[in-house]
C-alpha cells in the first residue's frame, strides 16, 4: 500500500503530541513535517523526550507553519490548532488538493450563526462548511470516504454522540430528555500555563465548569438533531477530575416506551441491546460491555476504543448509559487518524490497534 | 462548660480516624476510650502516627469493645461500625442512658421493610427506630436536641439532601425529576484490603458503580419523601474518583414553574435564591456560593462545610445544583460531632471551626 | 495574653495561604491586613474560598503593600515575598520597630558573597544581616527571643538541618560525608503559571532538578558549618514528586567511629539515640520514630511536626537518617509562626497544635 | 520468520498483564496459553478489559498451570510467579527443552547461600543455577543467545546496574562508594490486596521502606561484583511514590580520580562520556540524555527504554548519575521479551518499539 506524506500543523499541545505518537508508528504514513511557532528550530526529540528513541525524532525539526511549503511537501495535513486559526490553513490547503484533517472546532458546526453564538466571532471560512464532513467514522463513514476536509469531533461530543445517536435514530428515547454528565482528565484543558491547571490546583480537587452552556453543545446538539430529525437541546455538565487522560460520561435518558412495569423493562432492554448490536456489533473501536461490567477509563486509556454499558432502572423508568474513552485518542487524535485511514483508503484500524 | 467523657467504638477505619482527630482537639470532650478488635492493645500513636504528637495518643490504648465497660466509663459513645453490627451496641448503651451517635446505616431508615430491601437482612433492633433521630442538624436540629440516639447520615445523602430538601419543601421543584450524579473520593469505600481500591486500580481511573440501585437511596428517598410530603424516587449514580476525600454532587432538577422564557427564569431564580437564603443564610456549615463561583472539593476538604452553587438553564428549563463536601467530615465524622454538640448543649461549632 | 496585630505581605502564594490559615485561628493574633498586588481589592473569601466560612474572610480585603500603613497598623509583619523583594520591606519595617518574620531567603545567608554566588545579584540590605536570626527554633530559640528580624528557613534546609546538626555538634558523623536526597511535593515550586508545574506534566512523573547546585545549599552549608565548627560542603539532590505537600529527605552519613563489626554498631547506635534524645526529647514539633516505624509524609502533612527515623547499616558502615515534614508548615509558615510565638512571648505551640 | 508458540504462567499480576500486552502484539509470537489459579476459566477479556478489543482476548482462557500441557503446547514459557514457586516450573520445562524466561528472583542469584540469606529459605533448584543467564541484554547478550533459561532481572537492579556496570568495568569509580536512592511507583508492590497499597494510603504519601537491606541487594551486589572483579557492597534505599509506574534512581558515586580542581572535572567528564558512549551508544533501549536534560519517568513509561543523565559536582568531587525506566517494561516484562527475542533469534527490538 502506498505510503502518504503527512504533516502536522500545531504539534505542540497534548493532541498534537498524541498525533505524533500515532503517526510515527503508522504503517502507511511518512511523517515529514511538524510545525509550531513556539518550538520552531527544535527537533521532535528535544520537545518530546518520550519519542527520542524513534530514529525520526532527531531528523524531524519543528518549523514555522508555511502553507506553500506544506502544500508542496505533504499529501495529508492534520491541523491541531485553536478554533479560528485552523480555518486559515484549511482553506488554502484544501484548494490545493491536500487532504485536511482538522482537529479544531472550525468546521464541525454547519450553521455559521450557531458558530458565532458559541465561539463569539464570525465563522472564518463559511464557504467551506458544506464541503467538510463531521469525522465520526461510525456514523459518517461513507461520507468521510468522499471528502478531503474532515472536521474531527471534540472529546466530549464523541463520548455523548456514539451512545445516543443510535437510540435517537431508532426512536427509543425521548429527544427532550437527554442529560449528559461528563468527567474529563486535565489534558482536556490543553497544555496551557494557567493557574487553574497547576498540579496543586487540580490534584485532590473535583469541580464542574462551564455550567450550563459549554461550547461543545453546538456540535453535540447539531448531530443529535440530525439523528432525531428534529431540533434537540440537551443538558450537559463537564467536570474536571485529577487524572491525565480519559472521559467518563453518564447519560440519563427517558425511553419512549414507559418501563415502569417489569415486563416493559425487559422489552425495552431487548430493543436497546438490539439497537446497539446493530449499530456497533461490527465496529472495531466500539466495545459494548456485557454482564456486570461498567466502563472504566483505565480500560481505554492509550487506545482508540470507546466502551459503553447501559442499565434500565425499573424504579425510575430511565435508561442510564455510561461511556469511557481516552480524550486524546478516540476523543481527538486517534479518531482523526481513523478518518485519515478512511479518506486515504487504508485499513481503518491501521496504526490504531 | 462541663466536659463529657466520650468513647469511639470501631475507631480503625477512615471515619473513625477522623473522629479521633476531631475529638482529641474538641474543647468540651474528654476522649477516654477507643475500641477496635484489630488493633486492641496498641496505642493511638502506634495505629495513627499522625496523632503521635498529641499527649493522649500514648496513653489511650485500643481495647476490645465491651458494652459494660463503655456504659460505666463514657457519657457519649460514637459507633463507627458496619451496618448490622452497630445496633448490637446501640441498644444496650441507649438503655443505660448513654448518648449514642451512630455513624452506621442502622437507624437511618425508619421502615424495617425498606431496610431489609436495601441491606439484605432483617433490621437488628426495630424497636429503637422510633427513638432515633436522623442526624442532619440543618433539618432536624430541634429533634436532635431531645434525643439520645442519633442516626448520623451517610456521605452521599448529605450532599443530596441539604441542597434538595428546601426546594422540595418550598414546592419549587418537581419531586419526580430528581437526578443526582455524584463523585466520591476513595476513602468513601473504607479502609478495606480489596483489589478494587488499590492505588494502581484507582489512580488514573474514573468509574461508575452500584448502578442503578445504591444502598444510600433508602435514606435519601425517605428524607426527600418527608420533605415533599409524598413518595419520592430519584435517580442516583455514584462514581469513584482518584482523590482521597470529597464528594461532588451535580443535581438535575425540574422547576415546577416552566422557565423557558427569560422572564420566567429571573422569577424562578429569585425564588431559589430566597429559598436557600431562608433555609441556610444563618447556617455555620452551609456556604452558598455567589457570583461565578462553582463548588470545588478542595475548598471544603478538612472542614465541616458543604458548599453549593446553582444555575438555571434557560435553554433546557432545568435547575442545576452542585454541592461539595468532605465525605469524612460533613459527610461523616464532622456531622456526627455537630450532632453531639447539639445533644450535649455545646456550641454547635465547638471543635469544628 | 495580649493579642498582637499582624499583617502578611505577599499572601497570594501557597506559603502565604498557609500563613492566613494559621493566623486566622491563632489565639493571640489579630490578623489585620494582607497584601497582594495581584489580588488587591478582593476579600480573603474571594481569593481563598476555603476560608470563606471564617467571619474575617469577608471583612479583610487584599491591599497594595504600603510600608507606611503597615508600620502604623501592625506590630508583626510576615513577608511571603520573592528573594530580593523581601528586603525592601524588612529594612524600613525593622527600623520602625516592627517585628519582621521573613519567609524569603534574603536574611538567611550571613555572607553577602555567598548570597551573590547563589542568588545572582548583590545582597539588597547587607547592613541587616548581623541583626537577623536564622529562624530554626530548635537550634536558635534563645537568639530568636531577642531579635525583631527572623529569617525563617526554607523547606529543604529544615528537613536536613534538624536531623544533621545534633550529630555534627556531637562529632558523631564525618562532616565531609553528608549526602541529602530529597523529595518534594509540587507546592514547593510555588503558585506559578509555568508549563513544568501543570497537572499533566507532574502527575505520573518523578524527576530530579537543579542538580548539583540548588540555591538552598547556601543556607544548609552555612548552618552545618556553624554546627561542625568548620566549613562543610554537602551533596544535595532535590526531586519533584506528584503530591501536593511534603518533603521526604533521606540522608547518607558516615559515623566517625567505624561500625562494621556488630559491637561497634550497637555502641554507635546508643550514641545516636542519646544524641537525638538529648537534642529533641522535649521538643514539641520533633517526633523521633521508634521501633520499625519509618517516616511517611502523610503522617505530618497539615502539622508543624518533623519526624525522623534512623538506621545503622552494618553492611556498609553508614548511618541513614530519614525525615518527613510538611513543606508549607514546618518547612515554611508553621515554623514562621513558631518563631513569632517565641519573639512575642506566646506559648511556642500556640496556634500550631 | 517463524512464529513461536508462547505461554505465560502466572499472568494475573501487573508484570503478567504487561507481558500479555507485549506478546499479543508481538510480530513473531503466537500467545497460546495463560495460566492463573485465581482466574482459571475466565477469558483474557474478562480479567483484563483493556485487552478486550484484541480478537484473541475472547478465545484465550486462563487455565490452571500444568507442566505437562505447557511442555506439549509451548516453545517458550514466561514465568511471572513469586520466588520459590517459579523454580517448580522452570526445572521440568527446561528439562523438556522449553525456553524459559523467568521473571522471578529464583535464578538471578548464583550463590545458594546468598539466596537463603536474602530470601529466607533454601534454593529450590540449585542444580539449575549454573545454566541460568542473568537477563540483562546490554551486559550479557552473547550468553543469553546460548541459553534456554533466562533469569530476567528485577526493576530496581536494572535501574542501578545499567548505569553503574560500565563505570566499574572502566575503573572510573570507587566500588566502595556506591549509594543508590530509588523511587518506585506502586505497581512495583504487585497486585496484592494489602492495606499498605490502598489508594488512600499511598496517594499524598512518600515513604522509604525495607531500610537498609532490601532483597534486591543480593542480585545487585552480585552483578556489580562481577563488573568490579571484587566484592562490592552498596547502600540502597527504595521509596514508595504515588505514581502507577516508573523507577527513578539517583546514584552517588566517587570517581577514582579526584575531581576537585576544575581541570580534573573536565578530564573525568570526558572519560565518563566516552565510557557511556562506548557501552551504550548503539543500544536501542538505552538513552543517554544530552545537554541540560535530566531523566523523567514520564518520558519512558510504556516503553522499554532506560534513560540516564550524569553530572560531576566540582564542589564535592562526586559523580551523580540519574536513571529512569518503566518498572513493568524495562524493569520487568519488556526486558524479558527483549531476552526472548535474543534467545529465539528475532530482531532484538521486535514487539518493543
Amino acid at each position: 500500500m502506498k505510503t502518504k506524506k503527512v504533516a502536522i500543523v500545531g504539534a505542540s499541545g497534548y493532541s498534537g503530541e498524541e498525533l505524533v505518537r500515532l503517526l510515527l508508528s503508522h504503517p502507511h504514513v511518512d511523517l515529514i513535517a511538524v510545525t509550531s511557532r513556539q518550538y520552531a528550530g527544535q527537533t521532535l526529540a528535544q520537545v518530546f523526550p518520550r519519542f527520542a528513541s524513534h530514529p525520526k525524532s532527531r531528523t524531524i525539526r519543528f518549523t514555522e507553519p508555511n502553507v506553500e511549503l506544506l502544500a508542496k511537501q505533504a499529501e495529508v495535513v492534520f491541523l491541531a490548532l485553536p478554533h479560528g486559526v485552523a480555518a486559515e490553513y484549511a482553506a488554502p490547503l484544501t484548494q490545493r488538493g491536500i487532504v485536511v484533517i482538522d482537529l479544531s472546532a472550525d468546521f464541525r458546526v454547519k450553521n455559521p450563526a450557531v458558530y458565532r453564538e458559541f465561539y463569539g466571532h464570525d465563522h472564518p471560512a463559511p464557504e467551506l462548511l458544506s464541503k467538510a464532513v463531521y469525522g465520526l467514522p461510525e456514523i459518517y463513514r461513507d461520507r468521510i470516504k468522499e471528502t478531503s476536509l474532515v472536521a474531527s469531533p471534540g472529546c466530549y461530543p464523541t463520548s455523548i454522540l456514539l451512545p445516543v445517536i443510535p437510540l435517537l435514530k431508532a426512536k427509543l428515547i425521548n429527544p427532550r430528555s437527554i442529560i449528559a454528565d461528563s468527567l474529563s482528565g486535565v489534558s482536556g484543558a490543553g497544555r496551557k500555563a494557567e493557574l487553574d491547571y497547576l498540579f496543586v490546583e487540580c490534584n485532590e480537587s473535583m469541580r464542574p465548569y462551564a455550567v450550563p452552556k459549554h461550547r461543545h453543545l453546538s456540535e453535540i446538539e447539531q448531530e443529535l438533531s440530525f439523528a432525531a430529525g428534529a431540533a434537540v437541546t440537551i443538558q450537559f455538565t463537564p467536570h474536571l477530575i485529577p487524572v491525565n487522560r480519559g472521559i467518563l460520561t453518564t447519560l440519563y435518558l427517558a425511553p419512549t416506551e414507559p418501563i415502569n412495569e417489569s415486563k416493559g423493562a425487559a422489552a425495552v432492554g431487548e430493543q436497546v441491546a438490539a439497537c446497539y448490536q446493530s449499530a456497533y456489533g461490527q465496529e472495531p473501536f466500539v466495545r459494548l460491555l456485557e454482564g456486570k461490567s461498567l466502563p472504566d477509563t483505565k480500560s481505554v486509556v492509550g487506545t482508540n476504543v470507546i466502551e459503553f454499558a447501559w442499565r434500565l432502572d425499573p424504579r425510575t423508568g430511565r435508561l442510564i448509559v455510561m461511556s469511557a474513552e481516552d480524550n486524546l485518542v478516540k476523543g481527538a487524535s486517534g479518531q482523526a487518524v481513523q478518518s485519515m485511514n478512511i479518506v486515504c483508503g487504508f485499513p481503518e484500524t491501521a496504526g490504531l490497534a
